[in-house]
């Protein structure tokens, strides 16, 4: 076993005795089948194609359910868009019907739903420029008020504030947000935008996001914890245009930023299968180009960097999720083969990779196993939930931390 | 008149009328001696060349001297070394009395007195290792009291810490400091070093300083405020060792540090007479030469650097004092050619160039003025200190805000 294996299994794995009942006697010396059905892990993508399909409206409706299926395959947990300068483009007409079908498209199938974002400077509402900033921070507010009510019940986990670091000086295009965050400062800003979304929805998971990996966001993070402003994770895009970070650098970047206690997301992971972004280019918006096509010598890598990247993550106890930022080369960010799944609806290697890992090495398919002669059932198996079926009985238990579990499972 | 002329105009100097008396009756229609006796702005430099000059321990005492003259002929304001390592090698045996010997040389001649740093990861002392992270906090508040009292009256301003945002994940070698900043973190250890040198002498200025000038310094200074710490000023370091920045680089970082409201110093600036730093190196201790010569086209092209950054500073309201980090090229930080005055003793053009600036253009050397029927004497000149001689009398005053003044001054 390697030395990032033994890590999994320590940080991801419990060792589970589950005395096995059936109307009150012990199941003994029986054989069962034991499969896992969700992952505590969230392994998590963007779900902005699925929005359409939610809703009935897919161009393609056959395309679109093959896609759920594939998303299915791998992934437990979605992110849903809430840019506000296209969720409400038009002030007081936000896009809350469809968006919600979606969301509820998603809960109903036991997937927990993230929304992303609920202030950024980058496709922010451009009537914002017409108010004064005391209106924006109002705006903002009520904004953020409206979505986490309602949504609340479905969507319980918010990207609350995306880029805080560079928002005050961002400095492509005017926009409502950089002028309220340079006039009230940072942490000033993350307390409006928190305050507001914790009063919306107590129960909610929020998040700070960001893309700056440097001492710069560490240095927000610590100012914004000083302050008193309860973070409840720590986001983390790793958008990899420009090539995959590689084990050292990705945990170094986890050791650097689980200092804080809090649990980490990596919430926007890219990697691509066919040519990498220049170096030098520093804004990936910065890069234009007319075709990026999918090669098989990408493939090839992008399906290695996948497990790479993945197996670090998983090997880092802090890390509680990992979304990654499209399933599709069809309609991605920058039009880059960044997919899982090519344009035309075929997996990747990468696909499969990733599919391999979460469902057979890091998952239990369905396993017949023999209890013992007190009807126990001993495995070692990810977090998370289980059945059990012995006789056409069922019984369900779930796995919640690592180490050793004693359960009990009466099969009905 | 250029635009920056206009605004160091309207910034640095004062439309001054001065009632100007002899024995109670105005001195009308006579001709008087105008001359700057000194600049409000600081325009500083290391005097760690003048230390062993101070103390009469210069190897070569008239070398020594002309430095003196020389440092004297540009700069009102020195910054001395307190770098832990070396201040107290040997922990209980602090070099107090040489270093107060020095500080008061330049204090008794009218000069402020900076020390540099109470804090920091560098050259700090090697016997903090055999101490905890508690026993390092206990021996840096200490050391912090000690020498804020022990020079309190000459050494009126520190730099209280230096280089906070890479401190706790310094990487080069273990020391003391970063591991108790990583240990408590980047806000409380600022608390912890400003609280102690705050309360040790009540009536000192205090900087942050850092050389970082992205926006992780923006951060942790806007962590450090809404901590409710009080910073005094925001030391700035631009070493351009891998070349001058230029005004639109310089004025963008004025324009970001400035938002805080607080007075800004440029504490460390080089720019150099010879060959560039290549762009790849990350830390400058890294770029190590054998020789690093000083060419005359890097000397032209280091006194134009040197006019256009004075300039751009001067030009800024929020900044208040410029060092320049080495007057001689001897003795440089890692032997680059960054001094204004050659190893040979010789001034640069750079240190003509200064000169010229600080003492001229900015100046008022001895100037013959007439005064008006009411005994008025008319001038536009740099704030500062003045004095006007009139048949060997002479009256001082003081020009210390922009815009009209109007004083009185009487010849004794």
């Amino acid at each position: 076993m390697t030395e990032t294996s033994g890590r999994i299994q320590r940080h991801r794995t419990a060792d589970a005795v589950v005395d096995l009942t059936l109307d009150g006697e012990p199941v003994a010396g029986r054989e069962v089948v034991l499969e896992q059905t969700r992952h505590r892990f969230l392994f998590g993508c963007i779900g902005f194609d699925l929005i359409d399909h939610a809703n009935g409206t897919a161009a393609d409706p056959a395309a679109a359910a093959r896609n759920a299926d594939l998303w299915e395959g791998v992934f437990n947990f979605a992110t849903l868009p809430f840019y506000w300068g296209r969720f409400e483009h038009e002030r007081g007409k936000p896009d809350t019907e469809r968006t919600l079908k979606a969301a509820r498209w998603f809960a109903d199938r036991g997937h927990p739903v993230k929304g992303h974002p609920l202030a950024w400077h980058t496709v922010t509402a451009d009537w914002l420029l017409d108010l004064d900033n005391e209106e924006i921070a109002r705006a903002q507010v009520d904004r953020i008020r409206r979505e986490s009510q309602d949504f609340a019940g479905v969507i319980d986990m918010w990207d609350v504030i995306n880029e805080v670091v560079i928002m005050p000086i961002f400095d492509k295009y005017d926009n409502g947000i950089t002028r309220l965050c340079r006039d009230i400062g940072r942490i000033p800003m993350v307390r409006l935008v928190f305050d507001a979304a914790r009063e919306a929805n107590p129960n909610a998971t929020l998040l700070l996001n960001d893309f700056d990996m440097s001492a710069a966001y560490e240095c927000l993070i610590e100012g914004v914890l000083e302050a008193g402003i309860k973070i409840d994770a720590l986001g983390l895009q790793s958008h990899m245009h420009q090539g995959y970070w590689g084990e050292e650098k990705t945990e170094a970047i986890l050791d650097r930023f689980s200092r804080y206690g809090l649990p980490i997301h990596f919430t926007e992971t890219t990697l691509l299968s066919g040519e990498i972004m220049p170096p030098e280019i520093v804004d990936l918006n910065d890069y234009q180009v007319d075709s990026w096509p999918s090669t098989p010598e990408g493939e090839a890598r992008q399906a290695d960097e996948i497990e790479r990247h993945y197996r670090t993550l998983l090997a880092h106890p802090a890390v509680e999720a990992a979304t990654y930022w499209g399933m599709n080369d069809a309609g991605m960010w920058l039009g880059a083969p960044g997919g899982l799944v090519r344009a035309d609806g075929t997996p990747k290697p990468s696909y499969d990779r990733l599919h391999h890992l979460v469902n057979t090495e890091w998952g239990t398919p369905p396993t017949t196993l023999a209890t013992d002669a007190e009807g126990r059932l001993r495995f070692n198996g990810f977090l998370g939930d289980y059945r059990v079926t012995c006789d056409g009985r069922r019984a369900e238990f779930t796995l919640d931390a690592p180490g050793d579990a004693s359960l009990t499972a009466a099969l009905a």
